[in-house]
């Protein structure tokens, strides 16, 4: 694998081709934050804020300023973010909304997601701004979500209650990467406490060794009852999970989750990809039967970017030359399929043919986060490899 | 067209395909009601009770009896479920829940829809099995439907209160549906005129003539907001819609609701075929903006379903032949791709090129009703024009 090359293909996407997208397109001068419902040109087709991804792009700009390209541009467009997430975002019991009107009017209710990706982003741009009060605003978004997480209400949850009990990786998940983002640039013990206390939650229930699957939902005992949710797998996400245990398991000196995540990865892989026409699947049941999610066999630009994070840091911690090869052959899937040579970045939602079924760039779930993230991470291991 | 051979073949399929498919593989002898995860051959891969669909066999079951074959195996079957749903489906308030597992015990809230789908079932079982308790429950059932129609509260909703206000049709569609139902085995004049009530605020606000095109939601004033929610068009939702509005103008002496749909039809039908690659999409925008679900160009068997009976409803109507073209495109694409003739039934869910990404034949939307409906109305109607 010619390392070199790669690291610079990557490193020449992010700031030539990706980031530039995100730049001339997606600024609300007028109302502040970004337009992120563009069209495969960037034209915007609908204005509503999405606080996820505003949170996301903050991070994202404050991020490559301070390790990609220092350039004053992407700070202040990461300040446009930052101060509308600021001025607008928070309800009365400072959680984030999950929407905006353009304005800053609130459309809907908070959601944690919304809290964990504004917290990132805030913390991130403190750090490139200097900016306290972005600090202490993340800071104290930190501590709300902690509390969350204690019991998790839900109160938007249809189910009966006690029913069926059953764990998600998802908030475990989103938590180590948020205490360990937190723990990069604020100097508190909370990130790592917490952090940890996920990790280790994640690697006690939701990645099964003796299945060589990573489950989205178990009993609270780790079982995997036979229904809908119980048998669920989602690859990308498996993939993404795997990687935030390698990276925290680094920076906090937990080399068990470096090894269990590493000896998952393989078996993510081949369970995730589609023989017949290439790519990751979206979601997948376990057992084989019919998955509930009628896009369980679409290919999302996500899935691939963070499979391509995962193999690296898979090939760097072990230089087996296997994940070489399969990072080969999932670049060579990835770039051919997802990339738009004509108007730049990525389509993000491709039939299982591998052939764009939304004609955007981005929109209620995509925006300027997993493609630059990708390209960052993946220039920077590259460029160690090298 | 040939319709006594189409009316022939119609039946056939019901009689001695479609319901057998059912009474073969979904009645659960030992805890009652139905299974409807089956696969492919049949056989249950989840066995919770989705009370919509529990509803709308018992409703397919006693209707066929009544008025397709007067068999004692059907009333049985029907019975099977009826009593499921009265011993299991309420909850304290006269909700039905949205699932219940296996056993009968609750596993996921009440849903409107629930109660919509019961009370059908449970009066058209009081019909065909003189069944008192039935049709009493089945009344209860549709006086708290009404009294939720009044306000629509919805506890699960993440609006912000107030924001963007909009009105749903697929409220005002299934009252019409239900409330045609009832009327026609119940002699009350409530479901007349809340049926009309329903009729005429669809006309008044969702069916836009001047677009050519019916709406999934509009602004309390009839408007089309430039979002997501504002632009969204359901071709099969629509066209079901349509032929409901034809059978109560009918039942209601509504002949500006026959007209109305009828007009809109073909309409309807332009906008929501594939010229590519045949079949109805799933979801649209009336824009052609990205739509917001990742299953919009995906074919659904009972979208081609409800086409089917719009279609035959509209010819019988107009004697018009286009309506005849159109019907025998629908019918040839349906056949040929839905039809699964190994092992009876149809498949539910195809990829926009038509091939079925979904081994199954029953889930957790999919039941015994849209199919054996379509088969029994058309099967009527074609004999009708012979």
């Amino acid at each position: 694998m010619d390392v070199s090359r790669y690291a610079e293909f990557y490193r020449q996407k992010l700031l030539e081709d990706v980031l530039p997208f995100w730049a001339r397109h997606s600024p609300d001068r007028k109302c502040g934050g970004y337009f992120t419902c563009l069209d495969r040109r960037g034209e915007i087709f609908d204005t509503d804020k999405f606080m996820w991804l505003q949170g996301r792009q903050v991070w994202t700009l404050a991020k490559m300023h301070r390790h990609a390209r220092q350039d004053p541009a992407y700070l202040e467009l990461a300040g446009l973010g930052a101060e509308f997430i600021r001025d607008h975002g928070f309800d009365k019991d400072g959680h984030v909304y999950f929407a905006l009107e353009r304005s800053g009017k609130p459309y809907a209710n908070p959601c944690i997601f919304s809290d964990c990706f504004c917290a990132m982003g805030l913390a991130e741009y403190a750090a490139a701004a200097g900016a306290e009060w972005a600090r202490e605003l993340a800071l104290r978004t930190y501590r709300g979500i902690q509390r969350w997480l204690q019991t998790k209400p839900d109160p938007y949850s249809r189910l009966v209650p006690g029913a069926r009990p059953m764990e998600s990786m998802v908030f475990d998940m989103i938590n180590v990467n948020l205490s360990l983002e937190l723990d990069s640039t604020i100097d508190q013990p909370v990130f790592r406490q917490r952090g940890i206390e996920s990790l280790e939650k994640i690697l006690r229930l939701f990645v099964d060794r003796k299945e060589g699957l990573v489950f989205e939902h178990v009993a609270p005992d780790g079982g995997h009852p036979d229904t809908f949710t119980g048998r669920l797998v989602t690859p990308g996400h498996a993939l993404e999970c795997l990687w935030f245990l390698i990276h925290a398991g680094r920076a906090w000196e937990r080399d068990d989750a470096v090894a269990t995540a590493v000896a998952a990865i393989p078996d993510m892989l081949e369970f995730g990809w589609d023989e017949e026409y290439g790519g990751f699947f979206y979601f997948m049941d376990a057992r084989g039967k019919p998955p509930e999610q009628l896009e369980w066999d679409r290919k999302l630009w996500w899935v691939h970017a963070e499979a391509l994070v995962a193999l690296l840091e898979a090939f760097r911690c072990t230089g087996r030359e296997e994940f070489a090869a399969w990072y080969e052959k999932v670049h060579a899937y990835t770039w051919e399929h997802f990339h738009d040579a004509e108007f730049g970045e990525w389509f993000g939602y491709l039939d299982r043919g591998g052939r764009a079924f939304l004609d955007l760039k981005g929109g209620k779930w995509k925006g300027c986060f997993h493609v630059p993230r990708c390209l960052w991470l993946c220039a920077e291991m590259l460029s160690d490899l090298a």
